[in-house]
């Protein structure tokens, strides 16, 4: 099955963006009558075939309109300093958004040792993950921004941070509750500092454990994702 | 803290292979009297202090011996199908080290499009990651062999495999009881074939689902590995 993505698509305006269609049409050369599947990344989803074959303008005829198509109960929001090699930053948005995530923001930690953060680069990564897992939903993105600012607008519902510093802490998947929306604050390579994890608490997110193992930062963001998608997976 | 790799090392021969004094020396520049840790990859745990700095015979002063250091009353085999680029079979390895895993198997399915396989690259990144995540177990790592010499000899415990192939799968974190000796098989981009999955289930292979998502293979191969690690988390 090929997913397109089609930010601007819908059935009154049934076109792929020229990127799109040029893969559709010279890379997988598919041609007119041709199923295909489109999404807009806001969750509509649409059982489609080619009604044309021009490069600028490609029409599709819609069979199926799925809106909100594989919406959750839950959302999950990771909040991340980006990692020294920006690879591992990457991966990390490609494992997330596979494995299912609403919101990825990155955040500029006082012990960060990358400043700078190619938010165009993550999108397109974040697209690619999108199409290849068919989902429908592509999640929001934030710029890089310092932790300070980002805890000064503190997002609503469950808040946790996994930080190294000394302290109780439980692990996560005994505090999460089902149904909730979460964001889990990872910090860089050489961990939060202890003022950060204090201005932290202070704005209600809770201090929580990983695990045993040490993990790297783009890990942790991935298994924090995880636990928070099994601890919401469907009963026996 | 600095974790070197030492595979013969013991109390009574107290030396660092060349390659990990070189590092220690040269690159980390440390000196006699300092502190390092060591470990031979099969559980022993070692605080010691340089005691030379010849990077030939590297003499290290034993301080604290800790045997099984780590030991857990579970085990992990992981075997997947490489996939086609290469860098994301050796991702898993990274990240299944890091999260904790006994033993990785590499095997070769009808669908599968790489055929070959640098085993010497792989043993060095999961020594890099048992480094990096302060582990003292290397786990087992096997080269490539076809699906059906893996399935002959079967290892003993509970064997999953995770297919995409019709017909009734259970999620792996509900079968899977704690303290077990696990397998979990994992398939190439184009899945395990009918006949394969047939194979397997003959062998005693339970189908388990790892979850709503498409994921990748070596997407796959994480959370089972991470699934089989938070079975086995401590209860609350």
């Amino acid at each position: 099955m090929h997913l397109f993505f089609a930010p601007d698509f819908s059935v009154e305006w049934p076109f792929l963006p020229e990127e799109e269609a040029r893969h559709a049409l010279k890379v997988l050369r598919l041609g007119t009558g041709d199923a295909v599947h489109v999404t807009d990344g806001r969750g509509n989803f649409y059982e489609a075939t080619l009604a044309g074959t021009d490069v600028k303008k490609c029409r599709l005829a819609v069979r199926r309109h799925e809106p909100e198509s594989g919406k959750r109960g839950f959302s999950i929001h990771v909040a991340v300093a980006p990692t020294k090699n920006t690879d591992r930053t990457e991966w990390l948005v490609e494992k997330c958004v596979e494995i299912g995530v609403d919101q990825l923001s990155f955040v500029l930690c006082e012990r960060s040792e990358r400043r700078h953060f190619n938010p165009d680069r993550v999108e397109k990564i974040a697209v690619a993950a999108m199409k290849q897992s068919l989902k429908a939903y592509l999640p929001q993105l934030g710029e890089l921004v310092p932790l300070r600012d980002f805890l000064k607008r503190t997002p609503a519902g469950h808040k946790y941070i996994a930080h190294l510093v000394e302290g109780e802490r439980q692990l996560l998947q005994r505090v999460a509750p089902p149904g909730g929306a979460y964001c889990v604050l990872i910090g860089p390579e050489g961990d939060f500092t202890p003022g950060e994890v204090a201005a932290a608490l202070e704005r209600g997110f809770v201090p929580v454990s990983l695990g045993e193992s040490r993990l790297r930062t783009e890990t942790a963001g991935i298994v924090a994702c995880h636990i928070l998608n099994l601890v919401n997976s469907q009963p026996a």
